[in-house]
């Protein structure tokens, strides 16, 4: 309906969950919020223009139910923030949202970007070291021609005296039938903007009856200036050079079950080495199409520079003592409404 | 209907004041929010699961109506913030939520912890000294027998290296006819978890045709480090040891009216001696089912050495000069979506 | 319907535009929200209580959608927070509101406070110098006679031994056919309410056909405690004596198209002579009733002792270099939900 006030859904997903982390020299336990996905409240909208038109919105909250509190630094709607218009021509968006190659990482990763989730190690693109997203994104969609759709990004730096970073980023994704594949490159300049961050990811996704396979692969170099200090932090993922690539897949058992494995390794490429192996696995039982429970275990090992932690959906386990490996036991449920 | 996005309701209450309060050495006369119940926005939808089970969430914001703001310190579902899953053997919900012990008050307290409310002097049970609510919450609700139902709560201290407190509680209900009878108990751990606040409170409520009257008493001790620097404030209620009670009651008048009375005696069992007595009065005139009319005046006495202020259901209204009477008269409009 | 949880609409408005500014020195060039009008998304409802009277409440938050923040210094509702009772007499409201002069002067700005927006050089009222509405307001709203209404607003200073402004406010407007015209009073105290701020407005706009022509002039004087800084300032608009007027109008172009015109003189009468003119202009494309495609431009002359700047209707594009003239090119899309 086309009347102000009645063009809107409100939508979300709420996960809570208990997750026990082995942090080296203690355990913590805890309740959390979003382990296998974020929990999140959103509206929507969208509005038929005629002529082939369509505007549209959508502003989702990310959310941390454990302590009912905003995710995303405590932006109010720091999942998405987004006005399109689309046509034939395609789509096109302003305001904040994930970088081009989070849209390839995320439906390939066998954990989903849950318990040990890809992100920890695949870089998704954003400019921020602590976001998935950006702000002030111009997004360009195209319509998908046999398969073939291509996403784009471009972020303003917004110097002015205070300055900020400009980003680029793109993918191109192929989905037909069982499969998925795609390429994706993100660039981030420094304030200057005569140094940057890069990253060029290649992944696919097939599957096969019960199952799937999937694989990513990663090669990147973080320049600019926020990354002056990686080489001494034993906490950072993402250096100077780095390749990561991530192999796994799933499989389902029975008619409501869905069992998942990934292994990843990171390959730090400069003389510090601080690389790093992570396997994970998740089961996920459905209630039905809207609710499920879920369990998953994620293991990563330190070598003896390296404090690197396991992250959920939602946030990291640390601090990790140097040297130790660290896991993560995740078990909760998850609505979505 | 069991499609995303049609599933979830948008409730909510609103409620304006104005508000005077005697400080001692002035009066401060305030437009505010909440003074009888709490302005709130909430987010809720169940699933029927089959099978007896239901999936249900909640996700309610406190708000302060008189300046746009979030209550509860800022948190943006500082009210409730759950995700449960129901069988026939009751509700595990895991999240951000009252303790036991303020089920068990609230319903008591002839205030219903609006203008003078109970909660100023009958601890309901919560982890932090400035909330009502736990974060890192699990709760456990039984179903009914004969009357009779159990709520249990455990809360996460999720030390790591950070710390924060452990804390348990429960309440046993009965509820019959116009009877409401219950005990409740509450313990909060210190960060190194070896002290311990805790209170056991007893309540009743009688409904008796156009009258009900009410009790509620309390021991406790709040021993754990955060109270070390009780015994040297003057505006601190709950020492190191305590007791304290509440009796009030109600009379619907004509068709659509209520007059409430409670008398509060806190009674401090340390050699600080920083006790008081507090007597609350309010009326509501029912508009509809959804909007109320109401009115409330309370005054404390301090003794020469206590500053203790007067509360609504929202906010305390000082400081007060040390050994100053204070009261509050507070008038409204409560409505509910 | 009159249950709860059936009754509140959700409601709002999403901005997003691509802005370039030229700041002297610098070109800021940005992906913006809320160009034209800001961000927002709001909750409200009414019930019918019988007897002439109703009850409603509005919720209405601001936010930036290139960010996915919340606007008005990150206050949840920062647009409207209001519960109020309307019957024959009239409608008091309490909370969160515009001053009655916001009320007079946006509907006649051709302008729309968007893109060189008259609230940059016509004070609409509020007792913040950062912030267009006013905390712990009370406002009535008078009925309808013969086209002339009256508003009136009064907001607490919640002294206490903090300390705030008082306000107080009123608007006369008369409507009828293409008329709108009215005068507005605002007043703030200081901390100690003994000096003030206080404006007069006068406006008009007449619609002629397609045509329609608006002026708006204001006299005001800022004398309370927070302008003893401003005879020193090169930014800050408004000072202890100022006149201030604007002239423009509208043509409504082909049938789904506007374009508008306002020239503003800010007149500092006072020894600094920090005055300015500014022209802006913009024109609104409607793609539907709910959705417009839009671009505008406003250039601001300043002299060699000001740094005025240039906004829109979410903010400021600055800071300028000392004495250039400025000015801001933004288009975007504004759809309504």
């Amino acid at each position: 309906q086309n009347s102000p006030g009645t063009s809107v859904t409100v939508y979300g997903l709420i996960d809570g969950c208990l997750a026990s982390a082995d942090l080296g020299s203690e355990r913590l336990n805890a309740v959390s919020s979003g382990c296998l996905y974020g929990s999140r409240l959103g509206f929507r909208g969208t509005e038929d223009l005629g002529g082939g038109l369509q505007a549209a919105f959508t502003l989702e909250s990310g959310i941390t139910i454990d302590n009912g509190q905003l995710a995303q630094g405590g932006r109010m709607f720091g999942r998405k923030a987004l006005v399109s218009l689309s046509g034939p021509w395609g789509t096109v968006e302003a305001g904040r949202d994930y970088a081009p190659a989070f849209y390839l990482v995320q439906p390939i990763d066998p954990m989903a970007l849950g318990i040990g989730t890809a992100s920890s190690s695949l870089w998704t693109g954003a400019a921020s070291t602590t976001s998935a997203r950006n702000d002030n994104a111009v997004n360009y969609l195209s319509p998908t021609w046999g398969g073939v759709s291509l996403r784009l990004q471009a972020t303003a730096g917004e110097g002015g005296s205070g300055g900020a970073r400009k980003s680029q980023g793109l993918n191109l994704l192929y989905r037909s039938g069982g499969t998925l594949a795609g390429l994706s490159y993100a660039r981030v300049g420094d304030v200057a903007d005569d140094q940057h961050d890069s990253a060029f990811t290649l992944g696919v996704k097939q599957e096969l009856g019960r199952f799937s396979v999937a694989a990513l692969a990663q090669s990147g170099a973080w320049e600019a200036s926020r990354t002056v200090a990686a080489p001494a932090s034993t906490s950072s993922v993402f250096s100077r050079k780095y390749r990561s690539w991530l192999v796994g897949g799933s499989v389902r058992t029975g008619s409501v079950g869905k069992l998942s494995l990934s292994i990843k390794r990171y390959d730090d490429r400069t003389v510090r080495n601080f690389d790093f192996t992570q396997v994970s696995v998740n089961y996920v039982h459905a209630l039905s199409k809207r609710t499920d429970l879920y369990a998953g275990w994620s293991r990563l090992g330190n070598n003896s520079r390296t404090s690197y932690t396991v992250s959920d959906a939602t946030g990291a386990y640390g601090p990790v003592q140097a040297g130790a490996s660290t896991s993560l036991l995740a078990a909760g449920i998850k609505h979505v409404f």
